[in-house]
């Protein structure tokens, strides 16, 4: 029998989607890169909206927004992002931080239940400047010296820079205060076609993948591509090219069932059509929850650098820039996500295991941390045509509303 | 017996090299895009320095430095260029220029000679906003439609926006005036190591090979890098690097002895490290003096993506967007050019093709051409260490003026 008290108001949980969409909007989705000015506009909207819940709000020297309970009892963490990739969806992040808006809203005022929901919005988990640099420095994760080399991977701006345009220069970042929380938990979008193909309304999430990422250099020699002999080229490109290649054709023999991997960026220096390029790099990232996986494949990716280098036309170096260790979820949170669905899903949820990077990922390396997912029409994601169904955004709410309920103790 | 009375000055070549040199310095080559401050001041340097020629000084709506004379007699047309390549050579242009004002400071003067050599400087000859924009202008083959639609293909600043920063909006632009010249005569670095290795001085240019440039763009599917499995994934980046490679294969099969080919720009959108390109594009070029070669090549490279539109994971098209026929320069001006070698450059000359683009192939379509090569040390070109010996700078100026005056009938 579903608790009537955990009713989800999904009428108020769309028009708070929808005010969000309309800061920043771009087609169907949103284009809110973090410290942008819709990113700021959102950031205050949450700040306008978090006493509705009983909450003070407030955002820290990172633009990490905290709303915070002076309820007696123990206190549910639960939140997620409000910035986008560049002209991406609308329910990246803004989803996860209204269900937790509306968990707050629905728990906090009542008095039958003891402690209180409170909110986050991380700042930059879509990368901008980094990699969850909010959640991470509310970890105590990130060091001032990582914020001072902090750059807008778009337009290059220092992150310092971007603090001050925001009026945040200077203040300080809130760190999370042991013992004040019993755990954390976050809704999000699936980003796969996994809930949807099986007809199904959450995912209950068993991990998170750890992201590996590589920045891979390759050294040639520039110079002119009229009056240079093919024979005598050290083209940087099309080794970079000839890489990319083999690891299409090598890493299915050394991967797990579930890794995937990405080049997402290639840089030729200098980038014009009459100049052999001299230089060129690529940003490549490993994932999979097996870290006994991710270092057979570095090994790989360092073997077929070393071939390269022996072949001595050009040199390549491999950089890992970054070490994601995947991150286990809660069982009690698994399992209060799990009932909740009984009660207001009918049941129609899977445990799976996210391939995409969360900020509870992070929270979970000093809580007790736990995700719900909700589908994604199609799979798509980190696109601005991303969506997910009306209902099935409401369905999401009514599990999270009641799951939040039953990690409380209610 | 040389005739003395073609005595290039050293000193003054040298200094007016320099000169042009500290503008816009880049280590020890220049940073000099067209249109920008640096190139700007190298027009107006120009401007300064022809009436030292008896010419008089004007640059055109396009850009072009023109220096004209009033002088009696055929006008021999010589000159290059004066910006460079991002962050390029120091001689790649301004060599060309200088050598052409020298000619005309020294045979101008010279009442035995009838006629005077009249200089130009023909603007973004290196392509920053489309290709030898400034020498098509003046042989009447760029439209006021592809001034409008050019663009600076580093920052993306119109024409138009560039024309006005530089005072230049408005102003007519030149065209060549039928029968006013006997030719055009260019000099410049060879940009390749056949002179240096061969030990020789002068680079007698036989024809200059067309480039033929297309781009290449795939179409995928943008998703997110970690919750779309391989199987499923429309990687439009894999797709590119995977052309590249099959290019390097399959084209030494069908090309010509002195074929080149070469992929200078690669971009994947978004180009975020999380997510799975969903479209790509390569900038990529041919170049050959046969245009039966070419055909081939093209015909190669049409069927090879239907191969990949034919495997249906991406699709992919390709467009021509440069079609250079080959230029063959004047044998009465190659024949000047040699016999001023054997005067001034003890007969260390070698006839040899360009397989970079000139100014001079444009010019070539309404007058008779010729170009000279002075050597480029280790063949370096379009990049900032691009050199020549201070000796060969000034046995190319000698037998440059000399080879001026030859051609006017001195």
């Amino acid at each position: 029998m579903p608790d009537t008290r955990s009713r989800a108001d999904g009428a108020r949980v769309h028009a708070d989607l929808h005010a969000l969409r309309a800061i920043g909007a771009y087609k169907t989705g949103v284009h809110k890169p973090t410290f942008s000015e819709p990113h700021r506009q959102s950031l205050e909207w949450l700040v306008r909206k978090l006493p509705e819940a009983g909450l003070t709000a407030a955002i820290d020297g990172i633009g990490n927004v905290f709303g915070t309970s002076t309820k007696h009892g123990p206190n549910l963490l639960a939140g997620s992002h409000l910035e986008s990739q560049n002209y991406a969806g609308w329910l990246d992040g803004p989803l996860g931080v209204v269900y937790a808006l509306e968990a707050a809203r629905v728990l906090n005022a009542d008095p039958s239940l003891k402690g209180a929901v409170e909110v986050a919005a991380w700042c930059d988990e879509e990368g901008h400047f980094g990699h969850f640099l909010g959640s991470r420095s509310y970890v105590g994760q990130l060091t001032e010296a990582d914020i001072d080399a902090a750059r807008d991977r778009t337009d290059g701006r220092t992150m310092r820079d971007a603090l001050a345009d925001m009026g945040l220069a200077g203040r300080a970042r809130v760190t999370a205060e042991p013992g004040r929380h019993v755990g954390y938990l976050e809704a999000h979008i699936e980003q796969g076609d996994t809930l949807e193909s099986g007809h199904l309304a959450i995912g209950v999430v068993t991990s998170i993948v750890g992201i590996w990422q590589y920045q891979i250099n390759f050294l040639g020699e520039q110079n002119h591509a009229g009056t240079t002999r093919m024979a005598a080229r050290k083209d940087a490109g099309l080794a970079l090219a000839k890489f990319c290649v083999a690891i299409d054709e090598r890493f299915p023999g050394a991967c797990g069932p579930r890794t995937v991997w990405t080049t997402g960026r290639i840089t030729l220096d200098p980038g014009a059509p009459s100049i052999i390029p001299g230089t060129a790099e690529m940003l490549f990232q490993i994932r999979d929850d097996d870290p006994a996986v991710i270092a057979r494949l570095e090994d790989l990716l360092r073997t077929m650098a070393s071939e390269v280098n022996a072949q001595g036309r050009c040199s390549v170096t491999v950089e890992r820039i970054r070490t994601g260790a995947p991150a286990m979820m809660n069982s009690g949170f698994q399992d209060a996500i799990e009932a909740a669905s009984k009660d207001f899903a009918g049941g129609r949820s899977l445990r799976m295991p996210s391939g995409a990077g969360h900020d509870a990922q992070t929270l979970a390396a000093i809580m007790p941390a736990g995700m719900l997912f909700v589908p994604s029409i199609g799979g798509i994601s980190h696109h601005w045509t991303e969506n997910t169904a009306d209902d099935d955004i409401v369905t999401g709410a009514q599990v999270f509303v009641d799951a939040c309920r039953r990690i409380l103790g209610g």
